[in-house]
């Protein structure tokens, strides 16, 4: 049964999140509903990473088995066409060997969040970035930030609801720049724990404001304690940027 | 009596345009309610610019007189407070020479056109960009372009329902180059007429795609004919980016 690896755009915005649920409509179902209607066929999406509600992708990654033979571009132009009111759209498709799996095959995972630290609101990237009202110290945040990085217990950084079995990672990279008047971070790691990267984010939040010391970070999570983290920054900001195999 | 000049983004896409019309919701009209809102006085706002609906604005600019006494920091933050369900942003407000005319002070006006000619129809960036299905020659463009530059009769690139007193206008710069996988157009003049950018841009499209050779801007130009023109491109694509004065 052939299988096919879909790299996928989307924004986050109207979807209650990557993955189905009952109370919303999410990305993987309006895929899934997409493939139905051109193949007759009722598919099980997998995705690489559970995007939460608000939260975009650049480069999100999922795999699907059809039963009907099909080349990679035809599926791409298929789902394409059938998601067409939504904003979602397959970047491109790959047929790949049956032992690839979206989620357990990614060997990385790159994510991007936008802060817009101007004095006025986004009118353009409303719903994109984060909007906060104080100028940020980029390379306090920075500084903050590699206290993270390399090989830790994140309990810190880790959402209540969090299903990893364990909550040590390595985090490979996370960087503080200042680019076109927005400050953004990216995170690199194999994986992440549920609302780790924004709650990372929310943290050196606190230390970009002044609120907190720099060393405010590596502190936290030293503590091993969820209280110690900064708030979760909103899901408006983050975007799953691409996915290695 | 006190003038102020702002400085303004906006998603052109809900809106009838920048001027106030029968049919619909315009910028220009948002804001006018929203000074109304909290000063009680009902205000014309002159733009520099008329954008048309669909339209973007990275830095359009107006000017209104108040009556009452207020600083720009408060005029900025009031208006904003306002707008705020409304993707419309007031960058900036200054205080201006009662001789200030966001309109007949300008002395450049910048404009940006983006064009996608990935494969894919854009998810993030629907509305914002004119998605093209077939790759384009930037290099061709860019020379096709450069026919256009300088002081011309561009009878060929102007709607018939341009109100200009004369089809004779100075185009300072029309430049294209490929930035971060799209296809990016810079015009600079004093002023353009109406469709003007959108009308060169569907042109240089033509040359972009092979339909034309890198000859048939300039040709289409000094026909003086409007029916040389390519289509008009739609306006997703288009941002006013700043007026100089």
């Amino acid at each position: 049964m052939p299988r096919f690896k879909l790299t996928i755009e989307y924004d986050g915005g109207p979807f209650v999140g990557w993955q189905r649920q009952e109370n919303g409509r999410s990305v993987q179902q309006a895929i899934e509903e997409a493939v139905a209607a051109f193949s007759g066929e009722k598919i099980v999406l997998k995705g690489a990473g559970r995007t939460d509600s608000g939260v975009h992708a650049l480069g999100q990654v999922a795999h699907f088995d059809l039963v009907g033979e099909r080349t990679a571009d035809t599926v791409r132009d298929a789902i394409n066409a059938h998601l067409k009111p939504e904003p979602i759209v397959i970047l491109s498709a790959e047929l790949v060997a049956d032992g690839f799996d979206a989620r357990f095959s990614a060997v990385r995972r790159h994510y991007l969040y936008r802060i817009s630290d101007r004095r006025a609101p986004p009118a353009l990237d409303r719903g994109r970035v984060w909007w906060v009202t104080q100028p940020l110290d980029v390379e306090a945040m920075h500084a903050a930030a590699q206290a993270l990085v390399g090989n830790h217990d994140f309990t810190t950084f880790r959402s209540s609801e969090c299903q990893a079995k364990s909550p040590v990672k390595t985090l490979d990279r996370l960087d503080v720049t200042r680019e076109g008047g927005e400050v953004l971070i990216r995170a690199t790691a194999r994986s992440f724990l549920h609302n780790q990267v924004r709650s990372m984010v929310g943290t050196l939040k606190k230390v970009g404001d002044g609120k907190w010391p720099v060393a405010a970070a590596g502190e936290a999570l030293a503590a091993k304690d969820r209280a110690r983290s900064g708030p979760v920054a909103p899901p408006d900001g983050l975007y799953l940027v691409a996915v290695d195999y």
